[in-house]
């Protein structure tokens, strides 16, 4: 990657640098964010997406709202720092690897009372490169535990955008086909566009070009077709929410992909770290499916493409029953075949 | 309808007008084409679409280049005749009505090489008219057969678009869900965007409030959750051609869908007039898949929503294999199971 999606510059004092995604792929800004109403704003608007990456830079920009470290005392810093917390808090309502980055800091402030606001500072700063650096780690793992279910010579496909965009590291499903490629296994993948917002279309096909991994972009539409052709190896998708039993929420169109892989015998894998996992709900049949508004069909594409009239039904994502899913990729090994015993096993595991 | 999608006007030295389907559903512009050259550009630009509507535009587009016939020869006309035919073949390679429309005028000029070409001429307007009614006569009947099909209080998915904008008279799908709408069934459509180029969110969507039928609008990536959703009890699309086993290439995805309500045990029906049947091909093996640009998916409506440089593989159709349709919807009436002697014996039929 010649950008980096999330980047802290400097020391206690310094900013966060997020890659605009709104912008991408036909421009490459930075957005310097250098208090944290511009960390709340980038999250709000999207320029920042991806539960991984949504945590990242919340955590940072936790900083921006203790900047002024070394004029407070420590109560005035404790002050501040709850009020940042609870302000990016706000943020985002879904997203839980937000909440998860914000407790975190504030645990870690607790547990060091004794600490100086100068010294506090410091501390904070280095948890917050310890949450991205776990998030690379965990990016790694996936990636070497996913590569070695591709084989040589094959076509991938793969649904939305799970990259370095949406993780401090190489992302989930894309790790997998980047430790493929790094591997000199001679991939090629086949990014579906992902309608409505073409995730696929906009960002995967960017970070194909990005990391020289040979890639070809699709219509939705054409899955079926491009397998029918003998063209497709393997599917890995990344995930939103895991239930216990391994039905996996992702973005609409995944469990289209996984039926249409399960026709033609092509093995079907979902990519996620264990914090995706929800072992709250015994199947997916509990998962909340979000509905996206009808003006993202109509006019996505900046132009009105259908009659503003005709009524829309726009679910985000779907659930894909875990008896289609070959295997679940996470940091902690490959959970295969997808029960409920084996996921427990895996996620237990240290 | 309030516009006609193909008005051929005035006498043998008259003018085609065609409705500009790439600027709807927000213009309604029509497209006069004086020259063969208009009416090839409008078949390959999409100005005109729709396998029975390429026919008979094709048809009349022979009237274009055998205009000067009070001034010709009989044997520069048939010179002219062949000319602008081969000419016309070349602009869409999937569709068979396209070459049947352009067959049956060469053979009815053969069949009378006795007549001057101003005689010559009007017959075959008159031919390019009676190519026209038979369609809109085929409509009518293929929507009666249907309608049989489809139970009442269905949700209907259908893909692309087949309605009045695809052939001159009510469509081939399309006919069968109007039917079954007039005829009291309360259905409800589902419409596929059918990306790239959204036939079903820009021509089917419109259609479907211009005739007033209760629809949604749905990206193709979610026909598989509104199955699993229990929304769809059938599923008719159309087809460009049809294999002498039930083998039908139809718009890229129909394959998809095929495959999608199989997994959800919904019937899935092709309705096409028997012009569209190839029996020369055994199989669909054979039938050659058109190739759209990548600029379509790139930039399809006026903004580019990928990197320039990522490739496209952006095939036109799919063939959808006969073991996966419940039923062929003729004209002629409804093959069912689709076998090739099933066929034999329907089309063979009056």
């Amino acid at each position: 990657m010649t950008m980096k999606t999330i980047e802290w510059i400097g020391g206690v004092d310094g900013q966060l640098n997020l890659l605009d995604q709104t912008k991408l792929p036909t421009e490459t800004i930075i957005l310097e964010c250098k208090t944290p109403e511009d960390v709340f704003a980038a999250i709000r608007r999207l320029s920042v997406r991806g539960a991984p990456a949504i945590g990242v830079s919340a955590a940072y920009g936790v900083l921006l709202g203790v900047k002024n470290a070394a004029h407070q005392t420590r109560s005035e810093f404790d002050a501040d720092l709850t009020k940042v917390c609870q302000y990016l808090a706000e943020s985002r309502p879904t997203a839980v690897n937000l909440f998860w980055a914000l407790d975190r800091m504030q645990f870690t402030a607790q547990s060091q009372s004794g600490l100086d606001p100068q010294a506090m500072g410091e501390v904070l700063l280095e948890t917050a490169r310890e949450i991205e650096r776990e998030d690379r780690a965990m990016c790694e793992a996936i990636g070497k535990h996913g590569a070695e279910l591709i084989p040589a010579g094959a076509g991938v496909l793969t649904h939305c955008n799970t990259g370095a965009l949406a993780t401090a590291g190489a992302g989930t499903a894309f790790a997998v086909l980047l430790e493929a490629h790094r591997q000199g296994k001679k991939i090629h993948v086949y990014a579906d566009e992902t309608r409505p917002l073409l995730q696929g279309a906009r960002l995967t096909a960017w970070e194909l070009l990005q990391n020289g991994i040979p890639g070809t972009l699709i219509c939705d539409s054409m899955a079926a077709w491009v397998m029918k052709e003998g063209k497709i190896q393997a599917v890995v998708t990344g995930a939103d929410r895991i239930a216990a039993n391994g039905d996996s929420a992702n973005k609409i169109g995944t469990y289209s992909v996984a039926l249409l892989a399960k026709a033609h015998n092509i093995p079907f894998y979902i990519a996620a770290p264990s914090s995706t996992f929800d072992l709250s709900l015994p199947t997916g049949d509990s998962i909340p499916i979000e509905e996206r508004s009808a003006e993202e069909v109509i006019c996505g594409f900046g132009k009105q493409t259908a009659p503003s009239e005709i009524s829309v039904y726009s679910p985000a994502f779907d659930v894909t029953p875990a008896e289609l899913i070959a295997g679940l990729i996470t940091e902690k090994g490959v959970i295969q075949p997808v029960t409920t015993e084996n996921i427990a096993k895996v996620l237990q595991s240290i």
